[in-house]
């Protein structure tokens, strides 16, 4: 069980100073939780009751659009935390849907377990101000990317945050991601190839 | 001084239980500042080092998308926070640039006093958390009307939040915040007042 937490006990130790006897009340109500290839963790509609850490594989966060397309939203890898927050915090329904791109393994941690972490961590109030500040900056990045990157700016910035993607996800996922078609997609990679 | 305080006193007594001792405290580091309408608050490039409260007035968030077009990101009321927060928390060049749409008074909150408040308020981290969630919850509803509302919702939603914008901003400025034209605005509000 303890190898199971390793990952998450080290991405937490890089945002807050926390004792071994703090981590392991923390971490003893921590669930895992394994899913396959192109399970669903989460279905828009629901409430996500958990925050996701992605202790092995890869996650798809996705919401339906106003033509009733399918956009992909974020990818979360391994060693990074997913939810919708909104939800998680707010107890509404979801509006995004999140699925496993790969047999994935999970850290769920509860809005009870979180919370009493505020409590109980001397440094629980931090790490969740810390987590919020990097979610929205991720938000805010997305959003101004929309406005102000082309097609081409967010396939280079996608590549090189993720080396591997094209490797790891299906183009029409990373098309969606990026907001254009799979025939468009497959001409920018084209031209970046024959530039490289 | 006091009565140029109350507002933020009142806003930050909602998020936390803050002593009057540890208010007299932090406040006394605030600054307040006054600016004319059309004022620039922050200029886009410039690193955003304050926290801005509305203590009175309006502010318009902006920016410069790829087609070398001014948008509107967003409208800060009286008594809510504005920042470029990644730029302010990562000492980055800001992406945005803020403005004053009417005579405006902001109390201004430096990242010195922003931190010294997380270690000497009892509940200053907590307050820290929470403001960011809140500004992550009107970036993801920002990012889901983009892609899941019609123009004519995010009017209505814009028109419900904030009763008399019509009155207090220019139009082409609402168009650009829902990144419509005005002409395709003007015909949303005929439509509108048929209908009711």
């Amino acid at each position: 069980m303890k190898d199971n937490f390793r990952n998450i006990h080290k991405v937490i130790s890089s945002y807050i100073d926390i004792s071994d006897k703090e981590w392991a009340c923390y971490a003893s109500k921590f669930r895992i939780q394994e899913f396959e290839k192109k399970s669903i963790i989460l279905n828009e509609g629901n409430i996500c009751r958990d925050v996701f850490f992605v202790n092995k594989g890869l996650l798809r966060v996705y919401f339906i659009d106003n033509n009733g397309e399918e956009k992909t939203f974020h990818f979360a890898l391994k060693n990074t935390f997913i939810a919708d927050y909104e939800s998680f915090f707010k107890r509404n329904p979801s509006n995004y849907s999140i699925q496993a791109m790969e047999d994935t393994s999970i850290v769920l941690v509860s809005r009870d377990v979180l919370e009493h972490g505020y409590k109980v961590l001397r440094n629980g109030e931090r790490l969740g101000r810390l987590l919020a500040e990097d979610y929205l900056f991720i938000c805010n990045d997305k959003l101004l990317a929309i406005y102000t990157q082309t097609p081409l700016q967010r396939y280079h910035n996608l590549a090189s945050e993720f080396s591997n993607i094209f490797q790891r996800i299906p183009q029409h996922y990373i098309a969606s991601y990026l907001n254009i078609s799979s025939v468009h997609l497959s001409r920018l990679k084209s031209n970046t190839n024959k530039n490289t």
